[in-house]
């Protein structure tokens, strides 16, 4: 379990990157990510331009700066909005860049999990299980447990959009843990 | 509606609307529906701006245009590309301007028919699934066959990227004819 | 090919086969099945041997019935648990077997319907995706809407697994009746 | 890389066990696990009854040896067979009865790998995606690469079913290799 070294410190501090695939501002699922904003850096994938192979002798700025957010953490927290079963366009757009040089696959060995919420009944489950069949060609690790998929989410936050509901608020917080503990595995 | 008119004449003509899912000039996602041309109307959905649900109060002119184009199709073909086992963030993006406002759900009630083209062996069989998913949401009615997943893309094609391999062109016209005569059924 | 033979009579009767995943006693899909009996034949499938290819040249008695009843149908409704995200075993040896001489293929081409309940929250989502993937294979056309995916379906049975609940049985209902008119659909 | 102990010591053996999806005896899946034999133990799963939740109170013995052999390995080789677009019944069937009492659960926190071949051009893409999706409800982990999907498999194997191609040959041991490796990672 211990790895020796590290027993009698402080374990170093886990980089996630959080990222979520809605770019609406009244976003639930940007709200998510909101109320773990102590734990994670947040990038904001909504304005990267479309992706284009063509684009790719000359890489925009701000695809570079996201590759470099990417290529810096330990981890990558998803909050996954689900349109039409599946993830959001902003968010396969910026899969697909951080996926492409300059140093592709930056995605790559990445310890990582999904969260998502939904105003509906089914809170995200299918889109979830598409970006599990997109993060096998990415080869990253997703944690199997616990699973967040805020369902009703309207009942779960307030009007200025926090995220109010405890029995959510813990399994955010479970979420986290595991990929921690899940990401330290995998350093080892 | 009626089949009382046409069943003395010709059968009229059935409009399908070619959609690729990629944006680089060297497509052959793009090149296959050039195979097809004659047959069908191509519309080009590369430069549509990222799906915003807050853009959604001033659509986009060239987004109010493609709309149009698909309430005007009988029918659908999609030339899918495999980026990551999923559909391409291009293609994603313009499923989710044709299923929103104004006059949301232009897809709903489709006829559809799915193809692809790869380097690789799999020929973008998982794009396809991820496809036929997504359009259980949008309620449209994919063929089941035959099915067009090019593998080896290059061997299939000439420098032009025109389409010379004899058998993927008959699958071509076959996947074209039986898109045709479901279309019929489920308009009669 | 022409409705005007169909128009003046009344239409004749469209023969379902309704087909649960589950083999227990206790089952909700099972039950599901139940509540809409007048409208069609049940098969039993949980008690048909295991699938295995070395099998066909000596088919079990059990099996040629069963694929008998599936030729007869001119469509099917699928009653399916979800067992670890998908169909159960016991369905998808049905499939296995219908699908294998003697005159294989007796699925294909026919419409259908699935329908799920479950006492979680997610109501089977996850097995109708892995069935509908199935039955593109089978060649086999499910219609998209209405869906019915039974949540807590502990609060919508009696203890007799009478579906008691109002709202469930009306979209059970309506499942049938576009089930119905999908079959004519497809039929002319 | 190493965990200090162990480094002067050879590692303890990685004990992997192999089930085939497949139940007839010219199976390619089969043979492929048979290629691996030298290094782990196979368990056949084929003439398990098929599994009902109103047999649980009364577990058929081959069952439960079935259930202790899984508990005893460290990690899980799948070979499946790809039928209809998934895995087999015989491969759903033994997964079920795996997860069910006495002592369910049994896959929980297993690393695992997934092998196929057809005799298709796809090999067994597919069936390899739905099981991949079924480990998440069981709480494995998978490794992501290599990846071994046989295609055209009749080219690869003698008349005895013995595999002859070199290449394929690479990348069993391959797939192994990164089994054991990341099943020590798990371990640790």
């Amino acid at each position: 379990m211990s790895t020796g070294k590290n027993s009698m410190e402080q374990p170093s501090k886990v980089a996630i990157l959080g990222i979520s695939g809605s770019g609406r501002k009244m976003s639930f699922n940007s709200a998510l990510l909101e109320a773990a904003n102590q734990l994670l850096e947040v990038a904001d994938v909504s304005r990267l331009p479309l992706y284009n192979q063509d684009l790719e002798h000359e890489i925009p700025e701000e695809v570079k700066e996201f590759k470099k957010k990417i290529r810096g953490a330990d981890a990558i927290l998803f909050a996954t909005p689900e349109h039409n079963y599946s993830v959001t366009a902003v968010l396969k757009n910026a899969i697909e860049w951080g996926n492409r040089p300059p140093r592709d696959a930056s995605w790559s060995g990445k310890p990582a999990a999904i969260i998502s919420a939904s105003t509906s009944l089914r809170g995200g489950a299918r889109a979830q299980l598409h970006l599990r069949q997109i993060m096998i060609d990415l080869n990253m690790y997703p944690i199997n447990r616990p699973q967040l998929l805020v369902a009703n989410a309207k009942d779960k936050f307030n009007e200025d959009l926090h995220l109010t509901d405890e029995e959510t608020l813990q399994t955010l917080r479970d979420v986290l843990s595991s990929l921690v503990e899940w990401t330290r595995k995998l350093q080892r």
